[in-house]
């Protein structure tokens, strides 16, 4: 019998499992979550793209935190590389503490949220309706604060999220704005057909993450970094590793990390990286020597190839760039989950943490 | 005699002299800087306010990296808020390295670079150029490859930085961003001209800011967070420490630390912050308790109140919020060079870093 709870709240049987076994159950649900969304997801995509392509928007402003603002980034490079429209990433405090009333007309204003329950986030969408935007609410619960103060809304489909690191959550987040763009451009997302059973192999490395994991069990900090598509990937895992192993995990593009972050890397600071066969990837290219010359540790989910040259890593199947952002985060969510197992904390419950999207 | 080098590059001099003697001189410089900028500079903001008020914007990207995209994220704030128009930051790989050709008709595209040479940029510019926008280069190099792509140029007037830390060039970009928006929305600076006798205030703090540097002596990973028109001090403040003395320094915005990062907090890790009595700082008030329920030390930089109830930390003056980030990041910049000596480095060189935006 399953206890009555709210969804996304633990249960009592929740708080007596096993450490790490409800984000351990959320990553592995991936798949199936990413299933649901091709198969019963696919007529509001539809509604949708017909609404904003009869909007013509101009300009197309995202409005997220945390995990979700990771995949509002990668919903960015979607929009300025497949729809050519000049993009930006909202900061809320300029529509809700500063009282800024910008004139939206002609902009389409995504709001991105696991819970749809931020009143930051929330507020920003009136605003933006009110300021002549169309506005659209991606969020996993339907008539959330967030949906209803949208013009569309969009369910992400993954089910109630239990465990405080956000997970499948966040790469349901990703194909519905995969799956939002392509549609806007005029396609179904039969590109996507592909992913859940590809996501199902990069599931069978688990024991293989687990067995890394061990190599990092000391370390205190440590940086992310890879470009383009994937760049919001190193985000999203930097931000896991903090949430559940307490490290200091640092994103940086590839590109930014020349520019000045790149003194901090040394021999007892590990890179990971992803480093797929797309643009992205090759333009790391110009990044891995300098961090050779660091004598840096890389941890690369990439091509075998990449994975080969560095010192730990996980192969990434060939699929389309935009696509391999829910495949490339799998082996971080594993790492972060066994890293923190290994270092003795419960991802499932981190310290001093809310799971403050889910408040109002 | 002043030996004969480019502009930018240390001469043999400077290679012998002191550790930190170059970034002291240049961070003690700022408020002539300053002061050139509003004497000398005014007319060339007058010049390219009229032609963007001509034409017309609906929307606002920046395309920038490292400190000078602190600088182009200050002036999102001060683009959303004073002339409510929608603004952005621009990946740069969207356009370099993936070819995206967006629609940038009514939009102005500004390229924000010390050196104006680096060549990602200059090709932003130039296909923003291209691509119908109005682009205006603000650089410290009039003449540079990036002021020669864009239809307007903007000198912050720092003159030739040797450090290779970034800092008269930083508050110079600040700056030129301030008169440039004030311009453009009517203005004539006139609000600016206290600045250099606080700037020369500011700098008077530079022993207690020595003494306190002790007392991060031993830390290995900082935080730093901030709201609003601050939270491009704690990212430049984060990069400074990054650079200098090889420390894992995290930038948050008050809001995201509380969705997530909060977690790897603990009294280890000492937070930066910067709390004005502007709405910034107002609105990092929910952020102090929860910092304190995690015993985080606190260093602050901002009203007295704020710093009486800190660990450490230095007072701000009463200033406008908008011209406040050019003020605040002087003790942080002090921070970083006294705690770059006291752990033995030289901030003037730091390990492994060339100043890379100073190549073509």
């Amino acid at each position: 019998m399953i206890a009555a709870a709210s969804p996304g709240q633990p249960t009592p049987a929740d708080r007596t499992a096993a450490p790490g076994a409800l984000m351990a159950a959320e990553v592995a649900e991936q798949p199936a979550v990413w299933q649901r969304l091709l198969d019963d997801g696919r007529s509001q995509f539809a509604v949708a793209a017909a609404r904003i392509r009869e909007y013509q928007p101009r300009f197309v402003q995202f409005v997220a935190r945390g995990t979700s603002d990771h995949a509002a980034l990668y919903a960015k490079y979607l929009t300025e590389i497949v729809h050519g429209l000049p993009a930006g990433l909202v900061s809320p405090s300029t529509m809700t503490a500063y009282g800024a009333r910008p004139d939206l007309r002609d902009t389409l204003m995504i709001g991105v949220s696991q819970s749809g329950g931020s009143p930051d986030l929330v507020q920003s969408l009136q605003v933006a309706r009110e300021q002549g935007a169309l506005t659209v609410a991606v969020t996993n619960k339907p008539g959330s604060p967030l949906a209803w103060a949208a013009e569309l809304q969009l369910d992400v489909m993954a089910g109630p999220e239990r465990a405080v690191a956000a997970t499948k959550s966040y790469t349901a987040q990703l194909l519905a704005l995969y799956l939002l763009c392509d549609h806007i451009a005029g396609g179904d997302g039969a590109a996507a057909a592909e992913l859940p059973a590809l996501g199902r192999a990069m599931l069978e490395r688990d024991d293989a993450v687990a067995a890394l994991a061990q190599r990092y069990r000391f370390a205190s900090r440590l940086v992310s970094t890879a470009r383009g598509y994937s760049y919001p990937t190193a985000r999203e895992a930097a931000l896991k590793l903090m949430e559940t192993c307490y490290l200091s995990a640092q994103a940086f593009s590839g590109a930014d990390l020349l520019h000045g972050p790149l003194a901090m890397i040394d021999p007892q600071v590990p890179v990971l990286t992803v480093i797929g066969d797309g643009v992205g990837g090759r333009a790391m290219q110009q990044v891995l020597p300098r961090l050779a010359e660091k004598g840096a540790d890389v941890f690369c989910v990439g091509t075998p190839d990449a994975v080969r040259s560095a010192s730990a890593g996980i192969e990434l199947p060939a699929v389309d760039e935009a696509l391999s952002p829910m495949l490339e985060i799998v082996p971080f969510q594993q790492l972060a989950l066994h890293l923190a197992l290994a270092r003795g904390g419960n991802p499932d419950a981190p310290r001093g943490l809310r799971k403050v999207t889910e408040t109002l």
